[in-house]
């Protein structure tokens, strides 16, 4: 992900990997629906939706039976309930090797080949805040007949939980529950008339625990717990045989038979809770995935956080190599990664005791899966609450950052009070709500959120309100944007004037997409009447706020409305290059609304702007 | 797609194209939304669409402006309108070359390699009806260095407006209109102040008129007309300059500007509308596509019918070669393809003429393009009339096949009270209704008219109703389903013994599929319980109708609602393994509805059932 991004954008990548090939069989293979939204904005979710990975809907519970010997089921629930407004409300399961052939194949397109298998022997950081390339890297062949030494300007290490360093910079990793687990896990084909065999599945039973996990071309993965270090006679290095574990699973899914046709995969591993102390020491060598956290598969969260730190810390070297933030923006990887993942493992923790202490009343589980936002969610539920988080962690659409300078709050140096005005639903730190809107230039129906790619730039959403009641303060919004001491002119492409027409997404500032949502029917937007040039510069960045939702039924501007913005008046919203708002704004004549914005860039950009407001 | 089709199903194809290579440039572009789900069914949508068409949804008219010089806009109108039913409500455009190429690519899967650059130099039949490889056919290298006689069970003549095949077997062409034209076209990358470059327009001026189709890759196509017959000057050799049509062009979008920065593929050809007397003439030679029938390209209907006349053809080729129906079956290729190309026709004539009268009024495109079926539309305005046939027509959504053996109407064989009960919306000779559902085993959503493969199998919808009060009812179709003496026993696989427990489609038959939707919410259902096994044993393909959809919002079982089909005691649908509607009957009690569908059946395969009440 993190070679992807930086490729794309131009980058030279040293991308190695101690592998010899990429993954045939096993390890990952969740996808949340959160990635999803993720892959798509990179273009490639199609390319991985083409090995028809499994889809996980619903999650089903499965307990010792009251009335008969077995099990019995006894509930399921959705993996990603309605409350939340998701694109794709479920989790696809794909063999990783699949998915780490369509990053390869892009890296490829941009230039960069995966040098394998090598593997690092040691590093070093000189200077790291005046010299251009500070990290000198020594790289061997696994055989050791070759070595190369690299001079580079930044070193990540995503080598999973031993790596090599993160022991080097003598990073401790703390262990947050103190039980570690040694698990068995299967993949293949089997026959079996048990009847929730393509659900997600939690089976407990007396002769002991699985976990049944759907798969593509009609396989499934099993996890069992093989040992924990509360039992007795606990060892890590505790294992079992292939065929004990097919016995097991035999005596816990009774009374349903099960025959393994095929075993793709069979692996044995301890996992014990980790989180590591530290992501980096000198915001030049970084760690990210498995190298940080640790925790139980269940979830299937890991890979999804891994694409999440990566995509956190592509942007923010970009930002910051191509001269737009200042070098302290790149300490915001460990602030808001570390906190993600302690959040994982806060999870991870709760969502065992969930279900250990009683299963849900099928009523709560119909409560918190059914109820819309602001529905009237009995809160007091400790079941319906946890099981929200849970629904709202997993999916990926939960996870938020805390206050920093990218992410407002009251204490930002950004004082305006048009910042955050009051109904919008939007935070800062959280997620850009999705919405479809029609495209004015060729009435084409749009996801909003997708409309701008991944290409590193902010993506700023003007929702225009009333073209006719909100014109004067559109034009000031562009008068002011234009204006010279303007954080949108401070950073202009140097090729300005040699830009294509054709250019979308970057005509003026590599930095920044324009995106106008007018609160109007695609046929009453004429572009060349109503969009100032510099917004209509963004011809396919021009919408009408004019596709039915069901969310907000009687709503004649639903995006509008999903955003809590007036359909009159509008407002402003500043998205990261990776999705999440960074700062919402009203949409007021005079210069206000660019000062505001203004002093949100001030906050981490290398120029200070006009009127910005800045605090020390 | 005849090719490809045949392929997969296992016959052995001898493609040859005189072409030394797949289409660089130019030729059809435009898919319409019913393409779009065949394209889908076959699985090659996806790579069709990684191309990046453009989708047009909706369509602008520019006249001369009454205020000034030029040209103004004088309304749009959807493309495929919300009173369309459609999965995909636009039309694609992209180059030919990369749907030849998707195809070519299938067709290499399954072991076919189109032969380039051949011709066919002669072919005969002999004992059509008895020999089994009865055409002979002469094939040379266009350089006439190698030949090659093939026998073969059939030959098809898909080689456009000047087929040898039609000319050999001397069959007339029909002109509709006597009127022919001479059209410009040319693709390629403008630069252009132009607003509706993105839609699809129709521009008339006092310099003549144009039409304006948006391409993938910031392309777009005009289509100028450059003579007609009706001129005083009339010749079709008549031609222009690429420089010319450019001129033409400038002249026609004034006030507007547009250069060419890049010309792709520029034509002059005359065109004249024109059909083809018959289709074959002894079920063994047949002729689709242009070969058939030649009209303009302004509606995009041409490489889409072709589709549709090669897919016809297909199947009925595949259940007749199969041992499954009557060779008279073949005869309704030409009665059901034919009659859509003459509505083709007719509707290109009236299409031109719906705007060379006077402008709709934009109340009459508001209310045509927004009214909801049943909702009241005024069906006395020609206009409003006209529009919803040309969308319906265009779409793909429209066409519809007559009365016949596989179309079930009063004069049908199958006679039973029970076929087309009261109520149903669906229409024997039309498309299946697209409706969403819940798969039971694993909780995905779904889209029912997606969910057999197209593979040659007719798809029988078994709208359970009820779960409780229609137990019976179920049962008794099963047990005479699965009566010695019902179509369904007849057809039985030969190695059902040995078929593998992960076939999803065909289990039992190569000809049918059975997919059981119950009237309930998925979580209620359970498949060991409620199903009967012959149902049972698909159970990739049961369902639960329990999803909301916005056309019945007040049902709470939108997939019967929207067939028509009570909600307690459901129904059975007949679909052709096109997508189109043979037959419905009720869901009873007793073996009526199973004799109902023996009837059905014993009209047009090898074999006579049960109870089946059989006209002579």
């Amino acid at each position: 992900m993190l070679s992807t991004c930086l490729s794309r954008w131009g980058y030279r990548i040293k991308h190695i990997d101690i592998r010899p090939e990429p993954t045939a069989t096993g390890r990952a293979d969740g996808i949340q629906p959160r990635s999803l939204d993720l892959l798509r904005n990179m273009g490639l979710k199609s390319a991985i939706m083409a090995h028809r990975p499994a889809r996980v809907y619903e999650v089903a519970f499965w307990d010792p039976s009251e009335s008969s010997k077995g099990i019995a089921r006894t509930g399921t629930w959705a993996s990603c309930p309605s409350f939340i407004d998701a694109r794709y409300p479920f989790t696809t399961l794909l063999h990783q090797g699949h998915i780490e052939r369509v990053f390869i194949a892009d890296l490829g397109k941009n230039g960069t080949e995966i040098q394998r298998p090598w593997t690092i022997t040691g590093f070093q950081t000189r200077n790291p805040d005046t010299s251009e390339y500070p990290v000198q890297v020594e790289l061997q062949h696994v055989n050791g007949t070759e070595k190369e030494t690299v001079n580079a300007k930044y070193l990540f290490g995503g080598e999973g939980a031993r790596s090599f360093v993160r022991q080097q910079l003598n990073i401790g990793v703390q262990h947050k529950d103190p039980i570690a687990h040694v698990w068995g896990v299967m993949d293949g084909v089997v026959k079996t008339d048990f009847p929730d065999i393509k659900m997600k599945c939690t089976i407990r039973s007396q002769h002991g625990s699985v976990m049944v996990i759907p798969r593509e071309d009609n396989m499934v993965r099993l996890y069992i717990q093989i040992a924990s270090s509360t039992d007795a006679d606990w060892s890590p290095r505790k294992t079992a045989s292939e065929f004990e574990v097919q016995a097991s699973a035999k005596r816990i899914l009774q009374p349903y038979s099960i025959e393994w046709e095929h075993v793709e995969w069979y692996s044995v591993y301890p996992i014990s809770q980790g989180i590591s102390d530290r992501y980096t020491l000198d915001q030049r060598v970084f760690l990210g995935g498995d190298a940080c956290h640790t925790h139980s598969p269940k979830a299937g969260q890991g890979m999804n956080t891994a694409f999440l730190d990566a995509l956190n810390l592509a942007w923010k070297i970009h930002v910051v190599e191509s001269g737009f933030a200042d070098r302290q923006l790149l300490a915001t990887y460990e602030s808001e990664r570390k906190a993600v993942a302690e959040s994982l493992l806060d999870f991870d923790n709760r969502y065992a005791k969930l279900f250990s202490q009683r299963p849900p009343v099928a009523s709560e589980v119909q409560a918190a899966s059914e109820t819309l936002p602001g529905a009237g969610l009995d809160a007091d539920n400790a079941f319906v609450r946890t099981f929200k988080e849970s629904c709202e962690f997993t999916s990926g659409y939960g996870v938020s950052y805390q206050p920093n300078a990218l992410n407002w709050s009251p204490d930002h140096p950004a004082q305006s009070p048009l910042v955050q005005p009051s109904g919008t639903t939007l935070r800062s730190g959280r997620l850009f709500v999705i919405a479809d809107v029609t495209r004015v230039a060729d009435a084409n129906v749009v996801h909003l959120e997708q409309e701008v790619p991944l290409n590193g730039s902010f993506r700023i959403f003007l929702f225009a309100g009333d073209p006719v009641k909100n014109r004067a303060a559109l034009r000031d919004l562009a008068d002011n944007l234009t204006s010279a001491e303007s954080f949108y002119t401070a950073y202009a492409r140097a090729d300005i004037d040699g830009v294509s027409h054709h250019e979308k997404h970057n005509p003026h500032s590599l930095f920044f997409t324009l995106c106008t949502i007018f609160a109007a029917k695609r046929h009453d937007i004429e572009i060349a009447r109503e969009v100032p040039s510099v917004l209509a510069r963004y011809r396919h960045h021009i919408y009408a706020d004019d596709r039915w939702d069901r969310r907000v039924p009687d709503s004649k501007a639903p995006a509008h409305a999903k955003m809590g913005l007036d359909e009159d008046k509008g407002g402003v919203v500043v998205v990261r290059p990776d999705g999440y708002v960074g700062l919402v704004a009203a949409l007021v004549e005079g210069p206000g609304t660019v000062d505001a914005l203004n002093a949100y860039f001030s906050a981490f950009c290398t120029k200070t702007f006009g009127k910005a407001t800045c605090q020390p």
